[in-house]
Order: C-alpha cells, then structure tokens, then sequence
C-alpha cells in the first residue's frame, strides 16, 4: 500500500470515529488535522463551555487534548484494534481564553498494548499562539472487546 | 461562627460558583453535595457526551472530577480567593457506563497556595457501584487577579 | 489453599524479589509489611539519600513510593506474572524530614494486564506521622518476558 | 550583564547545588550539562541502583530525571529563590539498560511561583540511544524559607 493510501485511510478511519463522539458535537470541537501520529482538534472559546471565571473549562480542554492524543494513536494502531485511553496527565499553564483553543496530539512511543502521547493545546488570539497546556496519556489497543473499535 | 454556617456558607459559595460554568450545564451535571473539604457532582449518561464506542468521554468524566476536586478545595479557601487547576491526572479504570456517574472530590491537603485533592468517579447501574477512575488534582488559590473569584 | 498460606506466599514472593532489588539495599530501605494488595516500605533519612536541602531527595521517596506500589500489585498477581511499572505520579505535599520515612502501598483495583496503586508517604518525627507524598501508579502484570519474573 | 556570564554563573549555581545532593552521588549520577533552560544528568547501570530484573531501578531513573527538570527550572529562577519539585509524572516506556542512562530536562513554561519542566531519558547502547522515559514535572520557586535556597 502506498503511504499516501495509508495516510488517507488513517484519516478516514479517524473522521468517521471523531464523527460518532457526541461530546465533540456537544464542545463544538473539530478535527482539524491528521497524520500518521498526529492529530489537531480545535474548538472555539462559549459560554457552554466556560468554568467560573468564563475562561474555558479544563475539563473541555482536558477532552480535546485527550482526544486528540487518542486519535494521534489510534492512526498507528491495527485495523482490529480500537483506542481507550487509560490515564492521561494534564499541566495548565495559563487560563484557556481566546479566538480559538488548538490541541495537537502526536504519539511519543507505539507499543504492541500501551502508546504514549502527548498533546500540546495552544490558545490562539489576534494572531499569536500561546501554549496552556501540556498532557501526556497512556492510550491502551483494545482487540475483540465487545463495542470496541477504533 | 458556627460549624453549621461555615459549612452553609461554603456551599452556597459553590453552588453559586457552580451554576457560572457553562460546561456543567451543557454536560448535564448537577452539584449533589458539599461540604467542607468534600463536593459530590453527578451526570447521567446520555449520546450527547458519549466517546466513540457509546460510553460517557474521558473528557467529561475528567471535567467533573477535576471539578469536584476544584470545589472541594474551595470550600477551605479564604473568600478572597479563587481557584485555579493548576495540574491533574486522572486513571481509567473501566468504561463509564450505566445510569449515573458520580465523582466526589476530597482534599488530601490544603495549603496556603496550593491544595492536593482527589476524586474517585463512580459508576452507579442497578443500585451497584463501581469505581471507574480516580483523580488527584493541583488546586491553586489566587488572589487579586482580575476576573478570578470562587 | 487457606488464606494464611496465601499471605505467606505472598510475603515470601515479594521479600525474595525486594532482596533483589540492588537500590532498595543503596537507599537503605527496608520491607515493613506485606499483606494481599498492601505492602510498606521504610527508610531513615541519612545525607546520602538527601537533595540540596537536606531533606530527603525526591527521587528516593519516589523510588519507596513506587516500590511499595509495584509490590502491592505483585501480591495479587498470577505467581507466572512480573511486575513493571508503566506510569506513577507523585504529588510532594511537604519536605521529606524526619525520623523515618514510611510509603504505605495499596492497590486500588487490579485487572488482568493492568493494576492501579496508590502509595501514602508519611514522615514520622518525635512519634508523630505527616503525610508527605502521594503516588499512583498504574503497574503492568508481565508474562513470558525474559528475565522478568516476580 | 552578558550571556556568556549568565550561562556561566547558572551552571555554577546548579553544579554547586548538585554536589550538595548526597543521592546523586550515591547513584553514581553526574552533572553533564547546564545551560539555560536545560540540564543534562547522567549514570551508568550498575547493581546497585538496579530493580529485581537487573534492570535500573524506575526510582533511580526518576531521581535523574527529576533533578534534571528541577535544575533547568532553577537555572531561570531569580537568584534569591530556591526550587522544589510539587508533583511530577513518568512514563516509562521501556526497560533501563545498556552503557549508560542520559536523561535531558528543559524548561516548558516558566512563572514567577510555577514551572513545568519535562525530561526525556534515553538508555544508550553501542552507540545508540533510545527513549526510555517521559517525566513532566512542576517545580516551585521558594523564597525565605529556610535552608531552602538554590
């Protein structure tokens, strides 16, 4: 198989999975990009998705972020496998406010069980990029489970 | 002041707080209890935060965990302050399913800048409880920065 | 098999493999108690385990922290299975001083492939016992990998 | 003041502070390079820092890659202020072994009172290095406590 072919049907594999997560729907978030390793999930900054303070939600962070570090591992897992993530560890650096919120997954180590990823989430505004957050998440590839798939 | 209306006090700090993040409403979560060092927040499944296989997100799982550990911390903070999630990790211990989700949040140890708190998130289906992930958290006291109260 | 001999069996497991572990002997540390899903470590602080301070290194209340973890794990694993961790977190509430360091390892839930533990770290000073540390590791049952037994 | 001397006078401060840490010298670990931002730590896989496989001890590779993330942190922090490890996260990806363990922290984000520092490990073997481990790690800036400075 080609990589370009590679590349497309991991993306495919991705968009259709990213398209049956309600929550995504829910935050507004979008898959932006996808590569073999890496994928960009952004969403923009409302009231619907704001903490107390009206800067975005960590937890709306938090599921982007983690979203984007499972996609990033499920492009380099087999067909058969699907992806669930078993911990991830999220350091927020700086309030989540702004135009938009981008978080970028790539995969740190693919392993036969267990991947390692990690996902950088800029907040971007007027132009500039800032980094607000650094998570890093164990992804587990989960075969023959019931329901489970991609 | 009495025991009974710090504890009043505090709760109604926290729902007042609560009932200001968007997120809580759109993710369907309610505030079930508090109490000094201690919040409970509860949601019920449903497509709308759902991941991929039909099981409720790690985001949103994560969402309110990390704020159940936020509003535990708060409850022992000065007036003056807000909170902030400085850092959390969550485990994933089994999918998150069933008729409700419930996380209590509990702070381990409250200092002058930060708190060390930590959820344990249920899940509740036939009258039967599971622990399905665990979380401690960062928490930090701000003061005197704009926009950030409670 | 009765539950004595199970815990005896255990016990003999894990003290057999910690008697291997050439760091626990460096540190100084020693193997308190062994119990199915439970085991503690201690070690008295001494300049040679210390950080720049004088306290207790990180690095070495670590090192007990995610042993105890790791141990506990092993208690509730098939006697074919090594124990690895994959992951820990360790929040450090306070400077590690004191008469004696004592990390009290629990398993939170143990599953096939993975086991999620979490260690208590108390500095004991003039009778008196302070939580210090908090870890929770995720610790991976191993099978048919050389060299990697118990 | 000029770059040359910052450098010169950061690597002073933090190989100074270094040699006051008994556990690195009781790891056999040394100071290989200080520049601002990053610090390099290395050791070498002897029995003595091993866990019950023979493997390095994922305490012993904590403990460098720790202090690898606490002294870049530091090198970026005013002079009055000394640094202490909050919380830090490891991932270890696979086992420590071969001619020598490298671990390479650097600063991420670096505030007045917080600074997310992450260390990479590498195990190298004849020539070649792979990664082994991923610390993230929270460092705080002290000031006027006592003994704790640098």
């Amino acid at each position: 198989m080609h990589q370009t072919e590679q590349v497309a049907d991991g993306e495919e594999r991705v968009r259709s999975s990213f398209a049956k997560q309600g929550l995504m729907a829910t935050l507004g978030a979008t898959l932006e990009k996808v590569s073999p390793g890496g994928v960009e999930i952004a969403l923009r900054p409302t009231p619907s998705i704001s903490q107390q303070h009206g800067f975005v939600h960590a937890g709306a962070v938090s599921a982007i972020a983690d979203t984007a570090a499972g996609y990033a591992a499920l492009t380099l897992m087999p067909a058969s496998a699907g992806v669930l993530t078993t911990e991830f560890k999220i350091n927020l650096l700086a309030p989540a406010k702004g135009d938009r919120i981008v978080a970028t997954g790539k995969v740190v180590k693919s392993g036969r069980t267990l991947t390692l990823a990690q996902t950088e989430v800029f907040a971007e505004n007027d132009g500039q990029s800032k980094l607000i957050a650094l998570l890093t998440a164990t992804l587990m590839a989960v075969q023959g489970r019931d329901g489970v798939s991609d």
